[in-house]
């Protein structure tokens, strides 16, 4: 029953069990005691201490170990915009970070803070001199991932550091989806990571705050972790953690190379077999394991359920496949098709019979869902008008592109067709399909109870 | 070799260390996914909320998982103090509350809050009547211990709970030393508590919040655990606390009784075995497992380091073991010595034959400690004068003891003895020791370089 959605959690690595297993023997005293179990404690947790600072490229005591990755990113941004609050309220974001980063920085504009987001073009990167144009003399840090999360472009984090350096505003890196492919590159000044999204337990995430850095923990004092991460160490899982970071990356060159190739695979085959499908994210600058595509006229929900059905599991940056009716804000900010979305993360040890079982079974599962959505090839029906309106007022996603696809043969090329709608995706997807499609998009205008989206048509 | 630090962490129960095994191939996906991997980690996280909910005497949706006791009592006090705002801005504590509590009121405070502390007697309980006097219309909330870590008295929680009720202040109970005895009795609001106290595996709190207590979270938004506690959940050890936390309820009545045998045991002949010696917290009104007893004249540090050497892990609250030269806030609430302080605290399955073995080793132990610093039985000296000044200063723990010790057989019954001290514990033990020898403690005054402790010799 293939996995596929390692960017979320990876299954434990056998190092990570074999060191879990073994330092719950010896790793669960307090390692502040001076008693022979507390030595042994201290002993396990500075060794682990020095296995994941090395692997990240930093000192020892740069390092700290907090309960999740989250834990380390709104830990890093909070000190670090304590520690300069004389410099500036300022903080610079990219559009696609992970909700931790993004949601700490709103809690800095709840608090008075000015927060800038540097946009991403349609693979999803930055670039420096968006950072150049964000940063300034009241910047107190500036914030970028080494990858993206959901849909694995990775992030020219060396030149934006070297921009940051230039401006001196220190760059906090989420490594979060990369630390176990490799250490991050460039002069970081925080680096967060989470150890479950490379294999090790959950319970972990590492901080790194290079020396020099003006740090400020908030929150209660407490002793532990050079008073950075509160509460009691999780020490059998730290020594998980550690191990299989370790351990992952002996085997990263490897596995990466060959999951590159699979993901390739993917990548040039979904195109050719599924029709109406958008592979999203940088084909070459990206991470080894994760390809993101979406089809168009699809409920992200569905076809998640017919591929689990199916036997595999992935994930969706669709808005169908969450609560809260929004798309994913990382293919908002991308401008790509959100509807129908699917990300694919192969953990390591994915074989590529894996990969065709899956190649096999998505092209009938989009059709299965697109049937049931109603979804025909459009009519090449005669031109009724030359402006049609659709009401979609009411219909969630993918129903109003499906009914602006069904509507765009009733209107001559140049002609118009608006689309009401008052579903939020409708503002993403109804532009990308136009992208898709070659017809024009020609903007959005209020209307009562909803959006009046208007496309000309120009082929 | 005997471990006797249970209370600040006890070793793995067998029941957890299988639980986490088991859900370590069950429980490492994300509880929040569709796909099998992800409903089967739902399905477990929920089952130890019920489990953990049942254990605690609340609602499932009303407790959360945390990364750490610490975490819990921090986020408990920031949420309920940011809920009621409005109401005031005024917490009260007990002066023996745990670190995290106490480090949770001075960020209060930090951020332009009051806090009243509640004293205790000189068994270290609170009253009902102390917190009647310290809640005001002003208070947002009250924070009791449901038992005291350093020395095992009870709180009257249900008590304070009636008198926080009556004054509408919700009250927040530190559980952490009890909640494997049994549940918190009386009408509590907010509940916080470590698995790995109870047998757990670290990297697990607990935090209550009963229906109707204002809350709001502080920090980040982050959507899991009701918005209460962000991070991925550490699935396998949240199972094991709950499967443990079950388990060891269920041995709870029968190993109490067992070993409040053999700390009563502990308690009467310590007194008998070892000379100069003060057991100190409620006799009666204590936890089963725990007793704490000071020794006069000895360095806690070096007598730790002894017993460790002949087999036995204590724990000490003396200030000779600690790097802040400050004896332990609750031995000075409680207005007791704390020079050798030794706390042993027994984990379930401690035998008599190890309890037995410990008071064979204690005496030798105490008095190697007390020969290396040259304590001899006092000399019948023939007074010299009415009056003795004894310079100190520069004299670390237990030294100025040891030297008023020596300098009271040099007056007449009715001289006074003078000691100089630049050490902030003789502040506590110098008046603890006119206690226990029944002399009379004039006060203090202060000197250049120090301060001035004076003594009446009465017998």
């Amino acid at each position: 029953m293939p996995y596929f959605d390692s960017a979320s959690a990876a299954p434990l690595h056998p190092v990570a069990r074999q060191a879990l297993q073994a330092s719950l023997d010896e790793g669960w005293a307090d390692p502040a005691r001076l008693y022979r179990e507390g030595r042994r404690a201290r002993l396990l947790l500075d060794a682990a201490r020095e296995a994941a600072a090395e692997a990240v490229g930093c000192r020892a005591d740069e390092l700290v170990f907090t309960p999740s990755g989250t834990h380390a990113v709104h830990t890093g941004v909070a000190g670090v915009l304590a520690g300069r609050r004389r410099i500036g309220g300022h903080l610079v974001v990219s559009a696609v970070e992970h909700s931790s980063v993004l949601h700490a920085a709103e809690a800095h504009e709840a608090r008075g803070g000015t927060v800038t987001e540097v946009q991403v073009d349609r693979t999803g990167a930055v670039t420096a001199a968006g950072y150049r144009e964000a940063v300034g003399a009241s910047t107190a840090l500036a914030c970028l991932q080494s990858a993206n999360h959901e849909v694995g472009t990775v992030q020219p984090v060396a030149e934006v550091a070297e921009v940051c350096a230039e401006a001196g505003v220190p760059l906090l890196v989420d490594a979060a989806q990369s630390l176990g492919w490799g250490p991050v590159e460039g002069a970081w000044s925080v680096l967060a990571a989470s150890a479950h999204k490379w294999g090790g337990p959950p319970g972990v995430g590492l901080l790194a705050v290079r020396k020099g850095v003006r740090f400020s923990p908030q929150g209660p004092t407490d002793e532990r972790e050079s008073g950075r991460s509160p509460g009691f160490a999780n020490l059998p899982a730290i020594v998980a953690a550690a191990a299989s970071l370790r351990a992952v990356r002996a085997e990263a060159d490897a596995e990466a190379a060959r999951l590159r190739i699979l993901v390739d695979r993917i990548r040039r085959r979904v195109v050719r077999l599924v029709p109406d499908v958008d592979v999203v994210g940088d084909p070459d600058r990206r991470l080894p394991h994760l390809v993101t595509f979406s089809c168009l006229y699809v409920d992200g929900e569905v076809l998640l359920h017919e591929l689990d059905q199916a036997g595999f599991s992935v994930n969706s940056g669709s808005s169908c496949t969450s609560s809260t009716l929004t798309p994913s804000h990382v293919l908002r900010a991308m401008g790509v098709l959100s509807e129908g979305n699917v990300r694919v993360s192969l953990p390591p040890g994915t074989s590529a019979e894996e990969v065709n079982a899956f190649l096999e079974v998505l092209p009938g599962a989009v059709a299965g869902v697109r049937d049931r959505l109603g979804v025909t090839a459009p009519e090449p029906a005669a031109p009724e008008a030359d402006a049609v309106e659709v009401d979609a007022l009411g219909l969630r996603c993918p129903q109003p592109v499906i009914e602006l696809a069904r509507a765009i043969g009733r209107v001559p090329v140049g002609g118009t067709v608006t689309v009401l709608s008052d579903d939020e995706v409708a503002r993403l997807d109804i532009p990308a399909w136009c992208g898709m499609r070659g017809h024009a998009y020609l903007g959005e205008a209020p209307v009562p109870g909803g959006v009046a989206y208007r496309v000309r048509r120009t082929v």
